[in-house]
């Protein structure tokens, strides 16, 4: 027996159309390349995107059809994000940092019709303009630019809004309909795009919402410096619509002086990055004792782990709680989050900080299994490790152009490629990335254990410790190690650190010191070409 | 085009699944009508009410069979909530105070299978023992009770679970399968069932633990004092498993002193009910100075307006904010919240205050609309009244049975039959019920407004005003007056109150004075009863 409740998709429009409504008090600010400051409210914002809306259908963009985006955080970026998905269009946000390759390789891979571009990275676009999809019909200049020849036109964002009317109603889509488009990194191999629908982006913001999330309300002013182009800013342009909070939208320059003026001047309560983003930002403030907050907002991390020594510092010196969360493009981003929980209320400071590294628990909504190599769940002792795997209502079930990809089980559950381990309540700690991890005579060496503790030495800037090939072992670890700039550390002295607190099986093989280690886009150490590189490294040499 | 993400039906057993998984060490604490208070956690919860389910398999309930309830808020009540819904059957909660004639008739009309019955609550049953459905299999006690003879078998709770193995997987179930079904309380006719889907009902939740609702987290002790038989205890049972929080389950015994040890012995940090709960824990806070809360718990009203004398008090003398929430069975039953917003931050007390009695803005997942008689969006501008019309995720589209009610609009909306003023912002205040608004001349006179005005008087104990018929207006107000004890105010001095801060022809025509007011079963003055007494009154008498 059916209930006999209304039915309403779950439409991302109608996140908007609530703010409009409800929450027309809350501001929209925008900073732009070079500083300026615009503002807008929700129901101007609506009335841009409504106008957009129509804009786009001229053009002949129909529903279902890809429109990218290269942009940062900005309140043109923010209109385009809810005219696409609103009319039905697939919002396509392209990290314009990848490579040329990349970029050109994922405008085709999604088939955009419609490429809108903020005017400072049009030299990312131009880099392409030879290699564009055929489905391409238009460019649109999301700002003032000087003139550019493409091989397709080239529009004006609002020009092409001050030409409609406004006067124009959201469709009611199925809700399980594709809302937005993302490719993820990409470490290995080409990316892959995630194709999010409109329920899993309003069940995820709903859940973004919480108090155990982001507990976003309108007493709040969020800024997202997570950018727009990675994994929807991790719900917050769609969380604070919902929740009728202010968004500040802090544009491309994301130095910790520009960040700090936007705090103190807007007012801003609650802050969203990665961990390079609050470590610089913590550098900056000591640098001169004046730098206080006048009140301490609520910071959230994600992305890799952030040192204890960062979250330390910013308690004990600023009042600052930073959240740790996790989450990866497949899941919209947000799969756990180690917010206190009543249990934790006696413990003190220095104990909650050593734990609030961990990855944390899932929210309502998302599942994890974790199993051992012979597909049992592991122990939840803090020491068993397994790869995460999970399900839930934000989750990819495959990815786009690449129906049978071995991540998605064939029993419903996405493979994270994280390997974790768990604590009696069920809280993840990441100890790797499946890939990453060594595999010694069938056992598992954790990489980023060894890397943590080399950093530990004194003369050591950065490591990365990977599995090369041994001929009983089949793998055995090499530490890489950069020194910082007049230091002369030795292997010995480095292994010295990591004696007794690994198992002796653990320990590197041989320490090498190398100038520089490979990064990817997003700034992450690239282990891929790391061991590409050590492809034919002999121990035995 | 369709999105990629996994498929899940949102559904009530994976609430207590989440609980059971990831709060361990969250505390459920039930009182008995004796005052013993019995400890559980959420996975010996969901081990109970998966045996439970395994019983009620084994007696013949089938998926969408109605499983009634009488009983108060206990863990055996939130045993048989997850159990029923969570097996695929239809949680029918019956308010053990309603009159015999309507529990009769729920019963009938909601067809139950099986009735779980407190043993304190038995005489309620026992009164309609010869008028059972003849789809009843079996009644169930939970918990110890003399022998009872009843046309049905009679089992027990705690006998039926000891004989399963809890060894039982919830099943998959379409979303929007029914998952309970709740009876208006009807003040006009017979009560009229709302049938809840496992979707409107997690949605609902979810919208429940967001920062502006209930803002429940897993630092939270959340103690419903509105009835687990009364629209879903506000979701309370549902979103406190959602977030993790512990839950306090008070029985029977609602008296301020059993509430207050509650608060201070189980440091609840979260409880909802009616107005008159408050209301009479103020009263018995302020008789002895050494009632202190250690640590102000939220608290949030619903139900009927709350006094802002009662939150002035709770606020300034106790530091304790009250949250004005408005709801209806309808609508699951949150409506709306009156929670700050950034705007109000340099609001002072006093105006905030006096503000806080409105009933708020909707959340996310609620719409509303209010119309004029010509059928227009009425002004905001605080005075233009209108009746609030609702859409929703958690919005009832028909009543169980009745599936041409007038109160579902043709459109689509859902017409709440109660009469708002809207602000600029949006905010609703409820100034009438609709069938209670007294039409006089084609306008509308609020009967409310005139008895809180009426309620100033110091004589004044309470008051009625009804639309009594007149010849030339249609409709003239009379008002109705019980007097505070020794006192013998007169009808002059109670007008004198109202001249001036009403329009002259809001005026009422004569005051009578009454020994009492006919009330509901959940305490609300029965207008309906009351025009029916005075059907015949004649103004020129």
């Amino acid at each position: 027996m059916l209930g006999l409740m209304q039915e309403h998709p779950l439409l991302v429009s109608s996140i908007l159309r609530h703010a409009a409504r409800h929450h027309q008090g809350a501001k929209i600010v925008s900073v732009d390349a070079e500083g300026a400051i615009t503002r807008d409210s929700w129901p101007r914002l609506e009335h841009g995107a409504k106008r957009l809306a129509q804009a786009l259908i001229r053009l002949g963009v129909r529903p279902g059809d890809r429109v990218a985006t290269m942009s940062w955080n900005s309140r043109a970026h923010l209109e385009v994000y809810y005219a696409v998905s609103g009319m039905g269009a697939v919002l396509h946000t392209v990290n314009p940092r990848l490579f040329a390759d990349q970029i050109a390789y994922i405008l085709e891979d999604a088939a955009d019709t419609v490429v809108f571009v903020d005017p400072s990275v049009l030299p990312a676009l131009m880099a392409v303009a030879e290699r564009l999809p055929k489905s391409l019909r238009a460019v649109v200049l999301m700002g003032p630019a000087p003139n550019t020849a493409l091989p397709v036109p080239v529009l004006d964002q609002e020009a092409l809004i001050a030409a409609e009317s406004g006067d124009y109603e959201w469709p009611q889509l199925d809700e399980r309909s594709a809302s937005s488009l993302c490719y993820t990194s990409g470490t290995t191999g080409m990316p892959k795009g995630v194709l999010y629908s409109h329920r899993s982006t309003v069940l995820h913001a709903m859940s973004a919402i919480q108090a155990d999330v982001f507990a976003l309300s309108a007493r709040d002013v969020a800024m997202p410096v997570v950018p727009m182009f990675h994994v929807n800013a991790w719900s917050i342009p769609y969380a604070s619509a919902m929740a009728g909070s202010s968004l500040v939208l802090p544009g491309p320059r994301l130095d910790p002086a520009s960040l700090f003026r936007l705090f103190e001047e807007e007012g801003i309560t609650f802050s969203a990055g990665v961990p390079t983003i609050w470590t610089l930002l913590l550098q900056w403030l000591r640098a001169d004792p004046a730098r206080k907050f006048s009140i301490p907002p609520r910071l959230v991390v994600g992305g890799t782990a952030l040192p204890v020594a960062i979250t330390t510092g910013f308690l004990r010196e600023y009042g600052i709680s930073i959240l740790h969360a996790w989450g990866m493009t497949e899941l919209s981003p947000l799969g756990s989050l180690n917010s206190r929980k009543a249990e934790h209320a006696d413990w003190d400071e220095a104990r909650w900080l050593a734990y609030s590294r961990k990855q944390g628990r899932p929210p309502f909504g998302v599942d994890f299994r974790v199993l051992d190599n012979g597909g049992k769940p592991i122990a939840r002792d803090e020491v068993a490790f397994g790869e995460l795997e999970v399900q839930g209502h934000w989750v990819a079930g495959s990815y786009f152009n690449h129906p049978n990809d071995p991540a998605f089980n064939a029993d419903g559950w996405f493979r994270t490629g994280d390997v974790v381990t768990l604590d009696a309540p069920g809280v993840i700690e990441i100890v790797d990335r499946a890939k990453d991890v060594i595999k010694s005579g069938g056992e598992w060496i954790s990489s980023i254990t060894l890397e943590n503790l080399a950093l530990a030495h004194p003369d050591v800037a950065l490591a990365a410790a990977i599995g090369v090939h041994h001929a009983k072992w089949d793998e055995r670890p090499l530490l890489l190690v950069v020194r910082k700039p007049g230091t002369e550390p030795t292997p010995e002295s480095i292994l010295a650190v990591l004696d007794g607190k690994v198992a002796k099986w653990w320990m590197p093989d041989r320490v090498e010191f190398v100038e520089t280690l490979p990064m990817t886009a997003t700034g992450k150490l690239w282990k891929a070409e790391l061991k590409r590189q050590f492809k034919n490294y002999s121990l035995e040499g």
